[in-house]
């Protein structure tokens, strides 16, 4: 059961010229038959310059190959998120910084938030198409980057999350297999889904649904 | 080749005063060791009140009855959106109505967009969780609906759709087991990827990759 430590104390209208993370906006745009509109939307202001995303999702899935019959795992964060005011299974996922490729900031960001070194996975699929979050209200998007963690390598013995101070994030794993029945199971236990992980769960289920 | 035939003149900040759709928002919350913090983050404005979603993603499977060894394909758009400025492929989708239930809403949604009627897929996969676009950034959420398309419907034989005035949507389908590889291409040729498109992609590809 989602147990939630932290409280919204407020919540309050914010002006645009107060804020340092966030910012709305007003587009004026012409339709394609010419007519001239107007569109509400959302940003975040930390986007580097030059960088066409603003951060990374890493799905990162623990292997042992000392053990070629397990199963994979994927491994996934309790993360309580003061927008939703409710802890969110999330991946881990993090804002990439001036001149880091999407590679370095997933690699960097497994290794703070979890203490995972991983590696990203080749032949093509290590790097997702920058991927839009909700582009009929924000422009926030992201890369996904999907790393293999090998639990053999002596770095990841006893992984330990650098944690910043305003970061309380508890990392778990499951099985791959089961992330859409486990998906469930959170929201009855109280907990948010973040949107990466209910439609990864829904695109695992659909393939074995579809025998695809 | 995508061919944006909508162009963005100018974009501004804008006053949470004078925004109808969206609003800028600071929570000021306590975290888990009681240290006072403050976050800042975006919210629809369009919420209807007693609903805990704002709107439906609809994952639409075509079917031919008639043809059983036929692949399925998934229902896809085309939408140029002026947050990302850029056409975006992305699944039906639209805001709740007050007292529509998701599975209504995603019906309406997809007999309106692209003209087709769906069901709603039985056996607890029609309707997914909350899900949460971007939960360190805003509150905005649906539910991910999957619907069938009856191909062999007399109503499904010459689907029209019924578009609001500003709404230029060009509906597609492509093989559901195709769509990872599909997202690359689109990216290629510049169109921008809805990230409930794209994650469900790389869902049906982990479950091939991991024969899960």
């Amino acid at each position: 059961m989602s147990l939630n430590k932290s409280r919204v104390l407020r919540t309050e209208p914010l002006d645009y010229k107060e804020a340092k993370w966030a910012t709305l906006v007003k587009t004026t745009y012409t339709d394609p038959e010419g007519v001239e509109r107007t569109w509400e939307s959302s940003e975040r202001l930390t986007r580097p310059a030059g960088s066409d995303i603003d951060g990374v999702g890493v799905v990162a899935i623990l292997q042992d190959p000392s053990k070629p019959e397990s199963e994979p795992r994927i491994l996934l964060q309790k993360q309580w998120r003061p927008p939703v005011d409710a802890t969110v299974i999330e991946v881990p996922a993090g804002l990439i910084d001036p001149k880091e490729t999407p590679q370095q900031c997933a690699v960097r960001e497994l290794r703070e938030e979890t203490g995972y070194v991983g590696e990203v996975v080749d032949g093509g699929f290590g790097v997702s198409p920058v991927m839009f979050n909700d582009p009929g209200f924000c422009n926030t998007n992201l890369r996904m980057i999907h790393l293999t963690v090998n639990l053999c390598l002596p770095a990841n013995q006893n992984p330990q999350p650098e944690l910043e101070d305003n970061e309380f994030i508890e990392t778990f794993s499951i099985p791959l297999k089961d992330l859409w029945a486990e998906c469930r199971e959170f929201e009855k236990n109280g907990y948010a889904i973040d949107a990466r992980v209910g439609t990864l769960a829904e695109g695992v289920e659909c393939a074995r649904r579809w025998k695809l």
